[in-house]
């Protein structure tokens, strides 16, 4: 059995990545492939437990390189438990944010060092990455008032202001400049069938229709 | 008000740590200094929730990269929040286990890379250390048999086989060896307060009598 393909969603809030990671899910499942789909920070018991830490009590409870080091001791685990074991075996992942968004949320919007993160990674994962990253990209302003419209309760980065989020939208702009053999970017202004048809035609370009 | 000083106490199992982090406490105060003692991992609510999540459960519930970020996001909360404070102020900050627990215990015991605990650390931490480290050696041997007779529960380090304690031994010499300025061994098979008072004159030797 070939090794399965890894695949992340990443993007600020509102973009629509959870919606379209189960759409894809069933475009590929339909294909008679094994799909595990998961999402961070969590994904197995560990790291749940950590999301637990980072997600309650106040906004300013962890530092942002605090937040850093739990987001990959949960990701260490989510990969070594749950993520590379089923490459291995022949399953596709598809993971609702990874490594991409700490860079933006930690790194670029909380200022900890890019070679430290880099530094950090490299400890947690050594030479893992993902084969294809999706990088669903909205205006702040529609990605926010889409997650108010959903009704959801604001979570702590809902919370932050209009700046904080256009600078997590250049982050996510500027990793997939620099890395454009991993990363496509998407319009997540689309109706979301439309925006996992073109996920999916993506999909099926770089890593090749299975 | 001049800086207080960092002081750690580091070594393996049963070798006194915490009774003469008592026993220094008291000395140092009965000077009229503040004295701040503490714990690693622990010492603020923060690093306790953290200190729960590492203790608990099935003992391969971390990797020992895992472990390793756990410990620095629990010992970044606990610099910034309780013993940089406290050193600013003027306290002396007396703390039973620091980093060089992690670079022992998963570092050389556990197998993490020297090189990744360094560059977690120089991203947690930037340059601060301890201003002196004492490092209570004893035998594995006589160390494990006084844990076992003070009717402790075993913990999930006690409970490793003896070649992991002579590992964690050499690991806490070879630190000393290597950081002599920093760092200063104690001959912990002495009795409760003659290693008491070895501990203190060496501080007053290393740091100056106030």
């Amino acid at each position: 059995m070939a090794r399965g393909f890894f695949i992340t969603l990443e993007g600020g809030e509102g973009a629509g990545k959870t919606t379209l990671a189960r759409a894809l899910s069933e475009a590929l499942a339909a294909r008679g492939l094994e799909i595990v789909l998961t999402r961070e920070p969590g994904g197995t018991p560990n790291a749940e437990a950590l999301r637990t830490l980072l997600v309650e009590g106040d906004p300013g409870r962890w530092s942002p390189v605090g937040e850093t080091l739990l987001m990959y001791a949960a990701r260490e685990d989510h990969v070594r438990r749950l993520i590379a074991p089923a490459l291995e075996r022949g399953a596709w992942v598809i993971c609702d944010r990874f490594s991409d968004s700490t860079r933006a949320y930690q790194g670029v919007a909380g200022g900890v060092d890019a070679a430290h993160i880099e530094a950090i990674e490299a400890a947690a994962l050594g030479s893992f990455r993902p084969d294809l990253t999706l990088i669903a990209d909205l205006a702040p302003e529609a990605g926010l008032k889409r997650a108010a419209t959903r009704g959801e309760a604001v979570t702590r980065f809902e919370a932050k202001d209009g700046e904080f989020h256009s600078r997590l939208r250049r982050a996510f702009l500027a990793i997939a400049a620099a890395e454009p053999v991993r990363c496509a970017v998407l319009d997540a202004s689309l109706a979301p069938d439309a925006l996992a048809a073109a996920a999916l035609a993506i999909i099926d370009d770089r890593l090749g229709r299975p």
